[in-house]
């Protein structure tokens, strides 16, 4: 048997495996999950098929998957409403740009006007994109500053020319937007208007309590994927208190979506357990924490850190520039050779060039605390300066403190709730494979 | 700590698991997959992004998944083009209706008009409601009898109403369509358009080698999803040998999906690998013999198989009816109770009622032959005649002769091929986790 491909595709897979071991990421649309969380992924449930026809249609059609159709039901629906605040969840999308094709396609009518963030403010690219595909003629936010809406200006636009809906979508964020003022003139100029928050970037904060809930806040509904501050698989959900709103998102999502992809069903229920029961309020709190004394410690360094003038950060992500005469290419390649991995963006909102969009949300994840912050920014200097220096052992000694994920289940603790042993021996072996080493 | 939910998910997840390991599954959407296939599921690489940034744009912007990467571009997208004998394929859809969305966005314009199969003729449900949404008017294919088009009804058709695509969406089938005398009718009297070929459900028989690749009888596209006949993860990708559509279809690609789901990317490359280098011509010339095989014995048991003037099946699927008298909801609640899992509908073409419709790719992937067939049909049998025989201790003696899948590699040939210790451990879990037991 001829096996050349399968060594080179085995070889990149181990390869990545040991790097990921020894380093941290630092990438803001990423995180690391539970061994339990993971654990669906590689068992039966992720090959299987579960819809509610019973409910609907009064019997099953698909046979495969009962059990973990209930953990659909009867755990993620109900811990999702409770933790969103929501009546209604929707939970078939299985993206971020899943819900959003789905958000748009129920809530703005083809030939409909939908105002979305500009990119320069923080909007998604691919927003305006699928918005023309679906006939939705897209119309900018008007931005103060970097960070803020342009509330005059939105309140002449909205008379001039009143949206179907506003779509906000930051993806490249400091300050989450808060929806209560654009709702306040939404309902005085535009009533039929309907506002959605993306909350792709921020569900982990906004799930966990450290940032208002969007629907508390007038938005008429929110959602988005589940896999960045929030540490789940890729699956997305949607959120309203709103009937009517919900079943249009229904009706779409029943069309848009097949099946939800039920090893990510199982996942994301682990992950909102998870948040509940083992702490996901004070990893929440911590994020916010982190990322302030992250930004600020590099900003005592010298270094140029985006909005040093009003906190730096209200949320997971830090944005730093590498200093003058340095290379961004250079200083992210040398970062990843000793271990660090980053995001590297150009034209972030208020920064010229190529800079960097930190999160420290998967460290935190991993039980980062203020004093890892310091060793952390201790480690960026002299990468983001181009200075000779190599922080390789530096960054070997905070991975190894912060080796696997916290706010969760072990194994010994599933075991103890009566798992088969051998799904038991899969979890250990997730951890073993996943920790730092 | 309070861990009430956790205990609920564990005990139903680990309940699924058990039933699983003493089932066998018929279900035509399900298949199971490979260790090796389900390994990158559950380690680091799941939770990263890839973007050919360095490509595009002459610099990286994600930096956590570069090897990986490679897999995509250097294993994945290779062997798809040699298997689908395609000059350019996109790997970007991350499901069966994301590629459905995908191709009917690129290559249908808004306010165009596309032909679809009416689901009465085997279309998928989703089909007209999606393409609404896109501002696509459908108009149903022509079909004579239940299982193929009315080529000079299509003729007519093709005068009076020229459409912009022909989307081909056999979801439930027994005779995939050929789409040459189509393409011949649509050269001849609708030159623009364009067929569209959605093989989600024979995409193991097409890459395979057992049903004839769709753009060499004429299809301009195809593609579909990547977990049924096909025994991968959740992906999509689509294929075609005409730049301007591979462009089209990239352009839209490129907006609707965001990263790939990278640990999908992965696993699809792996069960592209295995299904190359692990014997995957036999195994897709398998599936049809075998449920040419079931069929027939079905058929000789008296019970009421669809098509039997026309061989039963030229697939994985085979229909049969449970005998007069026989409530259909009662005998699958049996079939799962004694350890088969099946996929009951209504409204299959030509079949009044609820019936059954059974695929034979799972249990062909775990190493099923003619024989195994003989048995299996021999427990439909009382189960589908709603006699009181309990068929479970042959189900189960059926099970441990199909214990794992084969056409794959083991865990012992990838540590030969020099994955890392903990990496070949969980394979090795994986294994024991999902074997017959």
């Amino acid at each position: 048997m001829d096996d050349t491909r399968a060594r080179i595709l085995v070889q990149a897979l181990g390869d990545h495996q040991v790097r990921a071991r020894r380093s941290l990421n630092l990438t803001p649309s990423e995180n690391t999950m539970s061994p339990l969380a993971r654990l669906p992924l590689a068992l039966d449930v992720y090959s299987r098929y579960f819809f509610d026809h019973m409910r609907l249609f009064g019997s099953w059609s698909f046979y495969g998957a009962l059990e973990p159709g209930r953990i659909e039901q009867e755990v993620l629906a109900p811990l999702l409403r409770e933790s969103a605040l929501a009546d209604h969840v929707d939970t078939r999308p299985i993206s971020g740009l899943n819900c959003m094709t789905v958000a748009m396609a129920a809530l703005c009518p083809p030939g409909g006007t939908m105002y979305v963030l500009p990119v320069a403010g923080g909007g998604h690219m691919s927003t305006a994109s699928v918005a023309a595909r679906l006939g939705i003629r897209t119309v900018p936010l008007p931005m103060s500053g970097h960070h803020d809406l342009d509330l005059d200006r939105l309140e002449a636009l909205l008379k001039s020319d009143p949206p179907d809906l506003v779509y906000v979508d930051q993806s490249t964020q400091l300050f989450p937007l808060d929806p209560k003022p654009l709702r306040d003139l939404v309902d005085r100029h535009a009533p039929a208007a309907l506002i959605h928050y993306d909350s792709s970037h921020t569900n982990g904060l906004i799930l966990g309590g450290v940032l208002a809930n969007p629907l508390e806040r007038g938005a008429h509904t929110f959602g988005g994927s589940t896999h960045k501050t929030l540490p789940g698989p890729h699956k997305g959900f949607l959120a309203t208190n709103d009937p009517c709103l919900a079943e249009r998102i229904g009706t779409i999502s029943a069309d848009f979506v097949s099946h939800h992809h039920l090893g990510e069903v199982v996942s994301l229920a682990v992950t909102m357990v998870e948040l509940k029961e083992c702490g996901g309020a004070h990893y929440a709190r911590a994020v916010v924490d982190n990322a302030r004394i992250l930004a600020r410690d590099l900003h005592c360094r010298g270094l140029e850190v985006a909005a040093s003038d009003r906190g730096f950060t209200d949320c997971h992500q830090v944005w730093v520039r590498a200093r003058a005469g340095t290379d961004p290419d250079r200083a992210a390649d040398r970062m990843r050779e000793q271990g660090l991995l980053v995001n590297k963006l150009s034209g972030l909102p208020g920064l010229d060039g190529a800079a960097f969009r930190l999160s420290v949300a998967e460290l935190t994840r991993l039980g980062a605390g203020a004093g890892h912050m310091g060793v952390l920014a201790a480690a960026l200097d002299p990468l983001l300066s181009g200075t000779p220096q190599d922080v390789t052992a530096e960054v070997a000694g905070l991975r190894s403190e912060l080796s696997t994920p916290r706010y969760c289940h072990g194994s010994a603790e599933v075991a103890a709730m009566g798992a088969p042993p051998e799904m038991v021996d899969l979890m250990h072996a997730i951890e073993s494979a996943n920790a730092a080493g």
